[in-house]
Protein backbone atom coordinates (compact mmCIF):
# COMPACT_ATOMS: atom_id res chain seq x y z
CA UNK A 1 0.00 0.00 0.00
CA UNK A 2 3.01 2.25 0.88
CA UNK A 3 3.65 3.91 -1.96
CA UNK A 4 3.58 7.85 -2.87
CA UNK A 5 5.03 9.78 0.79
CA UNK A 6 5.16 13.69 1.22
CA UNK A 7 7.27 14.66 4.04
CA UNK A 8 7.76 18.13 5.35
CA UNK A 9 10.92 19.74 6.95
CA UNK A 10 13.01 16.87 5.25
CA UNK A 11 16.70 18.76 5.53
CA UNK A 12 17.62 17.69 9.22
CA UNK A 13 16.88 16.21 11.93
CA UNK A 14 13.77 13.75 12.27
CA UNK A 15 12.46 14.75 9.16
CA UNK A 16 16.03 13.83 7.07
CA UNK A 17 16.21 10.32 9.36
CA UNK A 18 12.76 9.67 8.15
CA UNK A 19 13.92 10.31 4.66
CA UNK A 20 16.45 7.91 4.89
CA UNK A 21 14.46 4.84 6.84
CA UNK A 22 11.52 5.38 4.69
CA UNK A 23 13.65 5.01 1.73
CA UNK A 24 14.74 1.38 3.38
CA UNK A 25 11.33 0.03 2.27
CA UNK A 26 11.19 -1.05 -1.35
CA UNK A 27 7.68 -0.71 -1.33
CA UNK A 28 8.16 3.38 -1.12
CA UNK A 29 7.52 4.24 -4.85
CA UNK A 30 8.57 8.30 -4.75
CA UNK A 31 9.08 10.38 -1.31
CA UNK A 32 8.69 13.63 -1.95
CA UNK A 33 10.86 15.34 0.76
CA UNK A 34 10.00 19.50 1.56
CA UNK A 35 12.40 21.96 2.20
CA UNK A 36 12.41 25.73 2.56
CA UNK A 37 15.58 26.46 0.95
CA UNK A 38 17.23 23.35 -1.33
CA UNK A 39 20.23 24.73 -1.71
CA UNK A 40 20.48 24.55 1.88
CA UNK A 41 20.05 21.43 2.49
CA UNK A 42 23.24 19.23 1.84
CA UNK A 43 22.63 16.09 3.64
CA UNK A 44 19.44 15.70 1.91
CA UNK A 45 20.63 15.89 -1.96
CA UNK A 46 23.86 13.92 -0.38
CA UNK A 47 21.13 11.23 -0.81
CA UNK A 48 21.41 9.00 -3.94
CA UNK A 49 17.78 7.38 -4.44
CA UNK A 50 15.85 8.11 -7.59
CA UNK A 51 12.64 7.77 -5.58
CA UNK A 52 13.92 10.61 -3.67
CA UNK A 53 12.88 14.02 -4.69
CA UNK A 54 13.30 17.50 -2.84
CA UNK A 55 10.45 20.29 -3.18
CA UNK A 56 11.07 23.24 -1.79
CA UNK A 57 7.95 24.36 -0.07
CA UNK A 58 7.90 27.27 2.43
CA UNK A 59 4.30 26.39 4.95
CA UNK A 60 4.18 29.91 5.78
CA UNK A 61 3.48 30.80 2.04
CA UNK A 62 0.15 29.44 0.52
CA UNK A 63 1.30 29.78 -2.99
CA UNK A 64 4.44 28.05 -1.97
CA UNK A 65 2.07 25.46 -0.81
CA UNK A 66 0.15 25.04 -4.15
CA UNK A 67 3.30 25.03 -5.83
CA UNK A 68 4.68 22.84 -4.12
CA UNK A 69 1.52 20.11 -4.60
CA UNK A 70 1.22 21.16 -8.04
CA UNK A 71 4.82 19.69 -8.77
CA UNK A 72 3.89 16.71 -6.59
CA UNK A 73 0.51 15.88 -8.66
CA UNK A 74 2.16 15.74 -11.65
CA UNK A 75 4.57 13.45 -10.19
CA UNK A 76 2.08 11.08 -9.01
CA UNK A 77 -0.81 11.37 -11.32
CA UNK A 78 -3.61 9.27 -10.45
CA UNK A 79 -1.88 7.42 -7.79
CA UNK A 80 -2.27 10.74 -5.41
CA UNK A 81 -0.60 10.58 -2.12
CA UNK A 82 -0.75 8.05 -0.02
CA UNK A 83 1.32 9.22 3.40
CA UNK A 84 1.76 12.95 4.23
CA UNK A 85 3.66 13.13 7.08
CA UNK A 86 3.37 16.27 8.70
CA UNK A 87 6.93 16.75 10.37
CA UNK A 88 8.04 20.28 10.15
CA UNK A 89 7.89 22.25 13.41
CA UNK A 90 8.96 24.65 16.06
CA UNK A 91 10.14 24.76 19.42
CA UNK A 92 9.53 28.91 20.70
CA UNK A 93 10.34 28.55 24.66
CA UNK A 94 8.02 30.64 26.58
CA UNK A 95 8.83 31.50 30.39
CA UNK A 96 5.27 31.44 32.16
CA UNK A 97 7.08 32.68 35.17
CA UNK A 98 7.86 35.79 33.13
CA UNK A 99 5.81 38.30 30.95
CA UNK A 100 4.50 36.24 28.37
CA UNK A 101 6.09 36.67 25.35
CA UNK A 102 3.18 36.52 23.08
CA UNK A 103 4.81 36.64 19.78
CA UNK A 104 7.35 33.60 20.56
CA UNK A 105 3.97 31.81 21.85
CA UNK A 106 2.08 32.89 19.06
CA UNK A 107 5.05 31.41 16.75
CA UNK A 108 4.49 27.91 18.21
CA UNK A 109 1.15 28.16 17.01
CA UNK A 110 1.32 29.18 13.77
CA UNK A 111 3.78 26.51 13.12
CA UNK A 112 2.97 23.38 14.19
CA UNK A 113 -0.84 24.09 14.14
CA UNK A 114 -1.72 27.08 12.03
CA UNK A 115 0.39 25.81 8.85
CA UNK A 116 0.23 22.73 9.17
CA UNK A 117 -3.57 22.89 8.94
CA UNK A 118 -2.75 24.91 5.65
CA UNK A 119 -0.32 22.11 4.17
CA UNK A 120 -2.50 18.93 5.28
CA UNK A 121 -5.78 20.92 3.17
CA UNK A 122 -3.94 21.84 0.77
CA UNK A 123 -2.65 18.06 0.05
CA UNK A 124 -6.59 16.50 0.49
CA UNK A 125 -7.34 15.72 -3.08
CA UNK A 126 -4.15 14.07 -3.42
CA UNK A 127 -4.78 11.83 -0.35
CA UNK A 128 -8.33 11.49 -1.61
CA UNK A 129 -6.85 10.26 -4.91
CA UNK A 130 -4.37 7.78 -3.50
CA UNK A 131 -7.67 6.72 -1.37
CA UNK A 132 -9.89 6.25 -4.40
CA UNK A 133 -6.73 3.86 -6.44
CA UNK A 134 -6.13 2.25 -3.05
CA UNK A 135 -8.48 1.84 -0.31
CA UNK A 136 -6.35 4.68 1.87
CA UNK A 137 -4.51 7.54 2.88
CA UNK A 138 -2.53 8.66 5.59
CA UNK A 139 -1.91 12.00 7.32
CA UNK A 140 1.10 11.35 10.13
CA UNK A 141 1.43 14.37 12.44
CA UNK A 142 4.55 14.65 14.42
CA UNK A 143 3.46 16.01 17.76
CA UNK A 144 4.91 15.37 21.28
CA UNK A 145 4.75 13.46 24.16
CA UNK A 146 5.25 17.02 25.88
CA UNK A 147 1.75 17.50 23.58
CA UNK A 148 -0.44 15.04 26.04
CA UNK A 149 -2.05 16.68 28.49
CA UNK A 150 -2.59 13.54 30.51
CA UNK A 151 1.46 13.02 30.67
CA UNK A 152 2.93 16.57 30.59
CA UNK A 153 5.02 17.42 33.74
CA UNK A 154 5.16 20.97 33.88
CA UNK A 155 6.59 23.48 31.81
CA UNK A 156 10.29 21.98 32.26
CA UNK A 157 12.37 25.14 32.83
CA UNK A 158 14.55 26.55 32.01
CA UNK A 159 13.21 25.02 28.60
CA UNK A 160 10.26 26.25 28.60
CA UNK A 161 8.29 23.81 26.77
CA UNK A 162 4.42 25.35 27.61
CA UNK A 163 3.49 27.26 24.89
CA UNK A 164 5.34 24.34 22.30
CA UNK A 165 3.23 21.58 24.83
CA UNK A 166 0.13 23.50 24.29
CA UNK A 167 0.90 23.61 20.49
CA UNK A 168 1.47 19.87 20.09
CA UNK A 169 -1.98 19.30 22.15
CA UNK A 170 -3.87 21.40 19.61
CA UNK A 171 -1.86 19.30 16.72
CA UNK A 172 -3.39 15.94 18.42
CA UNK A 173 -7.06 17.93 18.32
CA UNK A 174 -6.39 18.27 15.10
CA UNK A 175 -5.77 14.71 14.36
CA UNK A 176 -8.39 13.85 15.94
CA UNK A 177 -10.74 15.98 14.22
CA UNK A 178 -10.42 15.37 10.82
CA UNK A 179 -9.39 11.54 11.29
CA UNK A 180 -13.40 11.73 12.16
CA UNK A 181 -13.93 14.02 8.97
CA UNK A 182 -12.35 12.65 6.40
CA UNK A 183 -12.70 9.27 7.04
CA UNK A 184 -15.59 9.07 4.51
CA UNK A 185 -12.87 10.12 1.98
CA UNK A 186 -10.66 7.08 3.19
CA UNK A 187 -8.10 9.29 4.56
CA UNK A 188 -7.13 8.60 8.27
CA UNK A 189 -4.75 10.52 10.54
CA UNK A 190 -2.52 9.45 13.21
CA UNK A 191 -0.22 11.29 16.09
CA UNK A 192 3.61 10.05 16.52
CA UNK A 193 5.47 10.85 19.13
CA UNK A 194 9.02 10.60 17.90
CA UNK A 195 10.70 10.25 21.75
CA UNK A 196 12.97 12.76 22.70
CA UNK A 197 15.61 12.78 20.00
CA UNK A 198 19.25 13.84 19.64
CA UNK A 199 18.50 17.01 16.98
CA UNK A 200 18.82 20.24 17.20
CA UNK A 201 15.60 20.91 19.06
CA UNK A 202 16.05 17.60 21.11
CA UNK A 203 19.66 18.64 22.10
CA UNK A 204 22.68 15.82 22.48
CA UNK A 205 21.23 15.33 26.05
CA UNK A 206 18.72 13.36 24.62
CA UNK A 207 17.47 9.66 24.76
CA UNK A 208 17.16 8.54 21.19
CA UNK A 209 19.37 8.52 18.32
CA UNK A 210 17.94 9.99 15.29
CA UNK A 211 17.92 6.75 13.85
CA UNK A 212 16.69 4.96 16.93
CA UNK A 213 13.95 7.10 17.17
CA UNK A 214 13.13 6.98 12.85
CA UNK A 215 13.95 3.13 12.17
CA UNK A 216 11.37 2.36 14.87
CA UNK A 217 8.78 5.54 13.59
CA UNK A 218 9.42 4.68 9.46
CA UNK A 219 8.14 1.33 9.74
CA UNK A 220 5.04 2.24 12.38
CA UNK A 221 4.22 4.87 9.57
CA UNK A 222 4.09 2.49 6.89
CA UNK A 223 2.12 -0.19 8.75
CA UNK A 224 -0.46 2.23 9.63
CA UNK A 225 -4.17 0.96 8.97
CA UNK A 226 -7.78 1.47 10.32
CA UNK A 227 -7.32 0.54 13.83
CA UNK A 228 -4.75 3.56 14.26
CA UNK A 229 -6.84 5.89 13.30
CA UNK A 230 -7.62 9.00 15.08
CA UNK A 231 -5.02 7.81 17.74
CA UNK A 232 -1.69 9.12 19.74
CA UNK A 233 1.66 6.64 19.33
CA UNK A 234 5.21 7.19 20.52
CA UNK A 235 8.30 5.54 17.95
CA UNK A 236 7.87 2.19 19.38
CA UNK A 237 4.25 2.01 18.75
CA UNK A 238 3.03 2.15 22.40
CA UNK A 239 -0.20 4.21 22.23
CA UNK A 240 -0.46 7.54 24.45
CA UNK A 241 -3.60 8.96 26.08
CA UNK A 242 -4.32 13.22 25.14
CA UNK B 1 -12.29 31.34 51.35
CA UNK B 2 -13.84 33.06 48.67
CA UNK B 3 -13.04 36.65 48.74
CA UNK B 4 -11.76 38.30 46.09
CA UNK B 5 -12.26 37.05 42.65
CA UNK B 6 -11.48 38.76 38.88
CA UNK B 7 -13.50 37.39 36.18
CA UNK B 8 -12.04 38.26 32.66
CA UNK B 9 -14.77 39.20 29.88
CA UNK B 10 -17.57 40.08 32.40
CA UNK B 11 -19.74 42.33 30.26
CA UNK B 12 -22.02 39.59 28.55
CA UNK B 13 -22.82 35.95 27.97
CA UNK B 14 -20.92 33.71 30.57
CA UNK B 15 -18.88 36.15 31.92
CA UNK B 16 -21.97 38.44 32.76
CA UNK B 17 -24.03 35.27 34.23
CA UNK B 18 -21.32 34.43 36.46
CA UNK B 19 -21.18 37.74 37.82
CA UNK B 20 -24.83 37.51 38.65
CA UNK B 21 -24.44 34.35 40.37
CA UNK B 22 -20.92 35.18 42.19
CA UNK B 23 -22.50 37.86 43.77
CA UNK B 24 -25.16 35.66 45.40
CA UNK B 25 -22.68 34.75 47.16
CA UNK B 26 -22.40 36.01 50.48
CA UNK B 27 -18.64 35.04 51.12
CA UNK B 28 -17.54 36.73 48.16
CA UNK B 29 -15.89 39.85 49.28
CA UNK B 30 -15.20 41.78 45.84
CA UNK B 31 -15.85 40.85 42.39
CA UNK B 32 -14.12 42.14 40.08
CA UNK B 33 -15.17 42.23 36.45
CA UNK B 34 -13.35 43.11 33.68
CA UNK B 35 -14.38 44.64 30.42
CA UNK B 36 -12.38 46.19 27.62
CA UNK B 37 -14.79 49.31 27.40
CA UNK B 38 -16.85 50.23 31.00
CA UNK B 39 -19.41 52.46 28.82
CA UNK B 40 -20.12 49.95 26.14
CA UNK B 41 -21.27 47.45 29.09
CA UNK B 42 -24.71 48.78 30.24
CA UNK B 43 -26.31 45.39 31.59
CA UNK B 44 -22.94 45.30 33.96
CA UNK B 45 -23.07 48.55 34.77
CA UNK B 46 -27.29 47.93 35.99
CA UNK B 47 -25.46 45.50 38.58
CA UNK B 48 -26.09 47.55 41.70
CA UNK B 49 -23.88 45.85 44.33
CA UNK B 50 -21.08 46.98 46.08
CA UNK B 51 -19.08 44.50 46.15
CA UNK B 52 -18.78 44.52 42.24
CA UNK B 53 -15.56 46.67 40.60
CA UNK B 54 -16.06 47.10 36.83
CA UNK B 55 -11.96 47.05 35.87
CA UNK B 56 -11.25 48.75 32.13
CA UNK B 57 -8.56 45.94 30.64
CA UNK B 58 -8.20 44.85 27.27
CA UNK B 59 -6.48 41.33 27.34
CA UNK B 60 -4.51 42.24 24.09
CA UNK B 61 -2.56 44.93 25.68
CA UNK B 62 0.10 44.13 28.04
CA UNK B 63 -0.02 47.54 29.64
CA UNK B 64 -3.56 47.74 30.18
CA UNK B 65 -3.20 44.10 31.28
CA UNK B 66 -0.99 45.72 33.84
CA UNK B 67 -3.10 48.70 35.10
CA UNK B 68 -5.82 46.69 35.90
CA UNK B 69 -3.83 44.28 38.10
CA UNK B 70 -2.40 47.92 39.41
CA UNK B 71 -5.92 49.11 40.46
CA UNK B 72 -6.98 45.80 41.78
CA UNK B 73 -3.87 45.40 43.45
CA UNK B 74 -4.52 48.45 45.65
CA UNK B 75 -8.02 47.26 46.61
CA UNK B 76 -7.33 44.28 47.71
CA UNK B 77 -3.84 44.68 49.53
CA UNK B 78 -2.53 42.13 51.14
CA UNK B 79 -5.48 39.73 50.89
CA UNK B 80 -4.59 39.25 46.86
CA UNK B 81 -7.24 37.65 44.79
CA UNK B 82 -8.67 33.85 45.57
CA UNK B 83 -9.91 33.47 42.66
CA UNK B 84 -9.27 34.30 38.89
CA UNK B 85 -11.61 33.32 36.07
CA UNK B 86 -10.15 33.87 32.54
CA UNK B 87 -13.35 33.45 30.77
CA UNK B 88 -13.08 36.10 28.12
CA UNK B 89 -12.85 34.21 24.76
CA UNK B 90 -13.22 33.82 21.49
CA UNK B 91 -14.50 31.49 18.14
CA UNK B 92 -13.28 32.41 15.23
CA UNK B 93 -14.86 29.88 12.49
CA UNK B 94 -12.27 27.79 10.25
CA UNK B 95 -13.18 25.56 7.81
CA UNK B 96 -10.69 22.47 7.91
CA UNK B 97 -12.08 21.72 4.06
CA UNK B 98 -11.39 24.96 2.50
CA UNK B 99 -7.95 26.56 2.07
CA UNK B 100 -7.35 27.63 6.10
CA UNK B 101 -7.86 31.11 6.64
CA UNK B 102 -4.87 31.38 8.66
CA UNK B 103 -5.63 35.07 10.51
CA UNK B 104 -8.83 33.21 11.85
CA UNK B 105 -7.35 30.27 13.03
CA UNK B 106 -4.50 32.11 14.68
CA UNK B 107 -6.87 34.32 16.22
CA UNK B 108 -8.35 31.67 18.32
CA UNK B 109 -4.64 30.68 20.04
CA UNK B 110 -3.70 34.62 20.88
CA UNK B 111 -7.23 35.59 22.64
CA UNK B 112 -7.91 31.65 23.85
CA UNK B 113 -4.26 30.72 24.81
CA UNK B 114 -1.75 33.26 24.47
CA UNK B 115 -3.72 36.37 26.33
CA UNK B 116 -5.13 34.08 28.61
CA UNK B 117 -1.60 33.16 29.69
CA UNK B 118 -0.63 36.83 29.37
CA UNK B 119 -3.39 38.15 32.27
CA UNK B 120 -2.76 34.69 34.15
CA UNK B 121 0.66 35.39 34.96
CA UNK B 122 0.26 39.23 35.13
CA UNK B 123 -2.28 38.31 38.86
CA UNK B 124 0.25 35.77 39.56
CA UNK B 125 1.47 38.15 42.48
CA UNK B 126 -1.90 38.29 43.45
CA UNK B 127 -3.21 34.88 43.47
CA UNK B 128 0.23 33.94 45.99
CA UNK B 129 -0.50 36.82 48.03
CA UNK B 130 -4.21 35.22 48.65
CA UNK B 131 -2.69 31.75 48.78
CA UNK B 132 -0.22 33.13 51.36
CA UNK B 133 -3.15 34.57 53.54
CA UNK B 134 -5.32 31.94 53.46
CA UNK B 135 -3.72 28.94 52.08
CA UNK B 136 -4.55 28.81 48.31
CA UNK B 137 -5.44 30.25 45.58
CA UNK B 138 -7.57 29.28 42.49
CA UNK B 139 -7.14 29.75 38.57
CA UNK B 140 -10.60 28.70 36.77
CA UNK B 141 -9.66 28.84 32.70
CA UNK B 142 -13.14 28.66 30.85
CA UNK B 143 -12.68 26.50 28.26
CA UNK B 144 -15.38 23.81 26.62
CA UNK B 145 -16.28 20.10 26.01
CA UNK B 146 -15.05 20.99 22.34
CA UNK B 147 -11.53 21.36 23.68
CA UNK B 148 -11.79 17.65 24.91
CA UNK B 149 -9.73 15.45 22.14
CA UNK B 150 -11.47 12.16 23.69
CA UNK B 151 -14.59 13.79 23.39
CA UNK B 152 -14.79 15.81 20.16
CA UNK B 153 -17.19 14.83 17.27
CA UNK B 154 -15.37 16.66 14.61
CA UNK B 155 -15.40 20.03 12.84
CA UNK B 156 -19.16 20.55 13.23
CA UNK B 157 -19.58 22.18 9.79
CA UNK B 158 -21.23 24.64 9.19
CA UNK B 159 -19.78 26.08 12.29
CA UNK B 160 -16.66 24.90 11.85
CA UNK B 161 -14.97 24.78 15.16
CA UNK B 162 -11.85 23.30 14.64
CA UNK B 163 -9.37 26.19 15.35
CA UNK B 164 -11.23 26.78 18.35
CA UNK B 165 -11.44 23.28 19.41
CA UNK B 166 -7.80 23.33 19.22
CA UNK B 167 -7.31 26.66 20.95
CA UNK B 168 -9.32 24.98 23.76
CA UNK B 169 -7.00 21.86 23.44
CA UNK B 170 -4.44 24.21 24.29
CA UNK B 171 -5.66 25.90 27.00
CA UNK B 172 -6.38 22.73 29.04
CA UNK B 173 -2.26 22.12 28.56
CA UNK B 174 -2.02 25.20 29.94
CA UNK B 175 -4.11 24.34 33.18
CA UNK B 176 -2.54 21.06 33.14
CA UNK B 177 0.94 22.97 33.31
CA UNK B 178 0.67 25.92 35.64
CA UNK B 179 -1.59 22.97 38.39
CA UNK B 180 1.42 21.49 38.67
CA UNK B 181 4.17 24.24 38.48
CA UNK B 182 2.22 26.76 40.63
CA UNK B 183 1.60 24.44 43.10
CA UNK B 184 4.52 24.83 45.68
CA UNK B 185 2.87 28.72 45.58
CA UNK B 186 -0.60 27.30 46.66
CA UNK B 187 -2.04 28.45 43.36
CA UNK B 188 -4.36 25.77 41.61
CA UNK B 189 -5.70 25.60 38.40
CA UNK B 190 -8.87 23.87 37.13
CA UNK B 191 -10.74 23.70 33.32
CA UNK B 192 -14.37 24.20 33.24
CA UNK B 193 -16.56 23.41 30.37
CA UNK B 194 -19.81 25.91 30.59
CA UNK B 195 -22.14 23.36 28.62
CA UNK B 196 -23.89 24.64 25.56
CA UNK B 197 -25.13 28.27 26.47
CA UNK B 198 -27.74 30.52 24.75
CA UNK B 199 -24.67 33.29 24.14
CA UNK B 200 -23.79 35.30 20.96
CA UNK B 201 -21.38 32.47 20.55
CA UNK B 202 -23.47 29.88 21.35
CA UNK B 203 -26.60 30.90 19.73
CA UNK B 204 -30.44 30.05 20.55
CA UNK B 205 -30.06 26.38 19.47
CA UNK B 206 -28.04 26.16 22.90
CA UNK B 207 -29.40 23.26 25.54
CA UNK B 208 -28.95 26.17 28.64
CA UNK B 209 -29.96 29.74 29.45
CA UNK B 210 -27.35 31.30 30.87
CA UNK B 211 -28.59 31.15 34.34
CA UNK B 212 -28.72 27.44 34.55
CA UNK B 213 -24.86 27.51 33.32
CA UNK B 214 -23.45 30.18 35.46
CA UNK B 215 -25.42 29.53 38.54
CA UNK B 216 -24.35 25.75 39.02
CA UNK B 217 -20.76 27.34 38.06
CA UNK B 218 -20.62 29.72 40.67
CA UNK B 219 -21.74 27.02 42.98
CA UNK B 220 -18.95 24.75 41.67
CA UNK B 221 -15.62 27.33 41.63
CA UNK B 222 -16.33 28.61 45.04
CA UNK B 223 -16.21 24.70 45.92
CA UNK B 224 -12.88 23.96 43.93
CA UNK B 225 -10.21 22.83 46.18
CA UNK B 226 -7.32 20.54 46.09
CA UNK B 227 -8.67 17.60 44.84
CA UNK B 228 -9.54 19.49 41.74
CA UNK B 229 -6.29 20.91 40.72
CA UNK B 230 -5.51 20.29 37.33
CA UNK B 231 -8.56 18.67 36.19
CA UNK B 232 -11.57 19.45 34.02
CA UNK B 233 -14.94 19.30 34.91
CA UNK B 234 -18.34 20.63 33.34
CA UNK B 235 -20.95 22.48 34.83
CA UNK B 236 -22.43 20.18 36.28
CA UNK B 237 -18.95 19.42 38.37
CA UNK B 238 -18.70 15.90 36.30
CA UNK B 239 -15.41 15.36 35.35
CA UNK B 240 -14.07 15.33 31.26
CA UNK B 241 -11.46 13.55 29.88
CA UNK B 242 -8.87 15.79 27.72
Amino acid sequence: MVKNIVLTGGNRGIGLGLVKELLKNDKVDKLFATTRDAAKSPELQSISDPRLVIVEMNADCDSSIAKAVEQIGKSVGASGVDILINNAGVLYAVDINAPIDRKGAAKNFEVNCVATMAVTFAFKDLLKAAAKASGSAQVVNISSELGSISLTWGPCAPRHFTAYSMSKAALNMYTKTISMDWKADGIRATSVHPGWVKTDMGTDAADLTVEESTSNMADMICKFGEANNGLFYNWKFEPLTW
